[in-house]
C-alpha cells in the first residue's frame, strides 16, 4: 500500500493478554493495514518486554516512513489505567507492582501512549468501528479465558475516579458461590461465565452424568470448545452446561442494566462462539430479572468486529479518542 | 425577606412522593426560601393534582414578585424520566400509566419544567451543595420506604438510553431470595435495604427469637425505628437485623463500584438513622467482596444535606444543571 492511499493519520494499536501481545498499524477509517504478534510471556522484565515490541513494530513505522504520521500508541492491557498509565496489579501478566508503562512506551518510541483495560479498549473499537456505531449507552462484555467490561454512558468511556472502572467480571452474581481460582472471591460473574469457569462447569456435570459425551475427552480437554463440539451434536449435559453459563450472565446483565440502562450489551470473545446455547437462555434471564420499565428495550448483541483485528483496533481507537478529548 | 437579599436567581424545586409532595423556593445558593407540602394521595386526577399544586405555590411566586425571577421548575417523582418529562408505571404514584407531567406544569405554571427521578434529583442536590460538592464520580443511594439510587459519573448524572438509568434499588443481590411485595422479583437490594425489608427481617428474627426485646411491640409498630431503639438498647437480636441489613447493603455497594469506581458512595434517607448499625456491617461487606485494586479506596458516608429541605434542594438542583448545560 503506498503513502497515497493513506486517508488520514496513522496509530500504533497493542493489545496486550497474558500469553500474546498483538499489535498493529491502523488508520483512521479503522483498517489494520499491518499487524505482527510476540509472545508476552516471555519476557519477565517489562524493559526487555518493550525492547522487543520496539524491535518488532520498527519496521512497520518505517514501512510508512516516519514516524510523523502517526499520532500515538494506544495500549489495551490487564488492570491498564487510563489516567496513570500504569497497569497495576494484572494477575495476568509477568510483571508484577504498578508498571508506569505509558511513560516507558514514550520514552522507547517517542510517541505518546494512551493505555486502558482490554474491554475497555473493545468498547472503544465497537463503538468508533463496529456494532456500537452511533450509540452513547452501551456496555461490551468480553467474555474469554476471563470476564471483562467497557461501560460507555453519554458517549464516553466511564473511567471511574481512579481509572479502573468496568470491573463486571469480577461482581458477584451468586453470594457464596464458586471460589475464582485466582481472586478467591466466592460467586463471581468470571467464575461461571468465562472460558475457565465453563470448563469447571463441564467437568462437574459431566461427573454427574456418566452418559453424557463430554465423558469421552481427557480432563485437560475439556473447554468452552469441546463442550460446543458436544452440544452441537445434542449432548444434553453439554447444553445444559451453556445454558447454565447463560443463565448466570443473563442475571448479571440484568443487573447492569438496571445500573446504566444501555441501547445494547455487546458480547465479544471466545466464548460467544457457543452461540444461541449461550445468548437464549442469558437474553432469558436478563430479561425475567429487569425491573419492568427496562424489559424487552435491550439490544444483546455480538460483537461485529473481525476477531483477529478486534483487539489492535480497539487499542488503536484509543488514539483517536484521545485526540477527539483534547480538541 | 425583600428581594434585595435574593442573590441571583430562584428555582421551584418539587419533591414527589407516594404520600406527600414538597415544594420549595430555592436560590442558587442552595437555600430554601419558602417551602409547603400537600398530600399527593388525594388526589386521583393528575389535572386536578397539578391544579392543587399551583394554588399552593402561587403565593411563593407573588411574594418574590413575579415568574420572571423563576429560571423553572425541577421535579423529582418516582419513575420520573429526564428525557420526555414523564412518569411511567410509577407504583408509588396513584395516577397510572404514562403521565406528561413535565408538559401538564410548563402549561400550568408557564415555567419550563424539569423532571427526573426522585434519587437523581438527590443525587444532583448532593453534588451542588451537599457532601459530593466537587466529586465526578459518586453514587447515591436513597434508604427510604424503598430503595432508589443517582450515580453520577465523568461529573454527570447516568441517565442511560431511555431516561431511567440508576435503578439500583432492584439489582438482585440474592438470586431466588425474598420476594419483593410489589415487583415480583426475588432478591432485590430493595427487598432488604428499604425500611420496608427491615420491619420484614425483623418481624423474621423475633419470631425465632421470643427473648428479644422486639416481641414486646405489636406487629404494626416494627419498623426501622422501632428496631433502631431496641438496637439502641443493646437488644442483640435488632442489632442482628441491622448487621444483616448491611450485609446485604455492602454486597450490592460492591458490585456498584465494581461497576463505576466511584470517589464515594452517599447514603440518604430514613434508614440511615440506624447509622453505625448498618453502616459498618455495609463497609466491612462491601470491602470484602471487591476485587483488590478497589479496596480502601472508596468513601462510604451518609448525606450531609438537611433532610427536611434535601428533596426540594435537589429537585432545585435540576433547573441549574439544565442552565448549565443550555449555557
Amino acid at each position: 500500500m503506498s503513502l497515497t492511499d493513506l486517508s488520514g493519520r496513522l496509530a500504533l494499536g497493542i493489545d496486550i493478554g497474558g500469553t500474546n501481545t498483538k499489535f498493529g498499524v491502523v488508520n483512521h477509517r479503522g483498517e489494520v493495514l499491518e499487524k505482527g504478534h510476540l509472545r508476552t510471556d516471555e519476557y519477565e522484565k517489562i524493559e526487555v518486554f518493550i525492547e522487543a515490541l520496539h524491535r518488532a513494530i520498527t519496521p512497520l513505522i518505517e514501512k510508512y516512513g516516519s514516524l510523523e504520521l502517526f499520532d500515538g500508541i494506544g495500549v489495551g492491557m490487564p488492570n491498564g489505567n487510563y489516567y496513570t498509565g500504569t497497569a497495576e496489579q494484572a494477575p495476568n501478566l509477568p510483571w508484577k507492582g504498578v508498571i508506569p508503562f505509558a511513560d516507558l512506551m514514550k520514552d522507547k518510541f517517542g510517541l505518546r501512549c494512551t493505555v486502558t483495560n482490554d474491554a475497555n479498549a473493545a468498547a472503544l473499537g465497537e463503538m468508533l468501528f463496529g456494532a456500537a456505531r452511533g450509540m452513547k449507552d452501551f456496555i461490551m462484555i468480553t467474555l474469554g479465558t476471563g470476564v471483562g467490561s467497557g461501560i460507555v454512558a453519554n458517549g464516553s468511556l466511564i473511567y471511574g475516579h481512579d481509572g479502573f472502572a468496568g470491573e463486571l467480571g469480577h461482581t458477584i452474581v451468586k453470594p457464596g458461590g464458586r471460589k475464582h481460582w485466582s481472586t478467591g472471591s466466592e460467586g463471581s460473574l468470571e467464575a461461571y461465565a468465562s472460558a475457565t469457569g465453563i470448563a469447571i462447569t463441564a467437568k462437574k456435570m459431566r461427573a454427574e452424568f456418566p452418559s453424557s459425551m463430554l465423558n469421552q475427552y481427557p480432563e485437560e480437554a475439556i473447554n468452552s470448545k469441546t463442550v460446543f463440539e458436544c452440544a452441537s451434536k445434542g449432548d444434553s449435559i453439554a447444553i445444559e452446561v451453556f445454558r447454565y453459563t447463560g443463565q448466570k450472565l443473563g442475571e448479571a446483565l440484568a443487573n447492569f442494566v438496571m445500573f446504566s440502562s444501555p441501547e445494547a450489551i455487546l458480547l465479544f470473545g471466545g466464548v460467544i462462539k457457543a452461540g444461541d446455547f449461550i445468548l437464549k437462555p442469558a437474553k432469558l434471564h436478563m430479561e425475567r430479572n429487569l425491573f419492568p420499565i427496562f424489559r424487552d428495550k435491550v439490544k444483546l448483541v455480538f460483537s461485529e468486529l473481525n476477531e483477529a483485528d478486534a483487539a489492535i483496533l480497539g487499542a488503536s481507537a484509543l488514539v483517536w479518542e484521545q485526540k477527539k478529548n483534547n480538541r
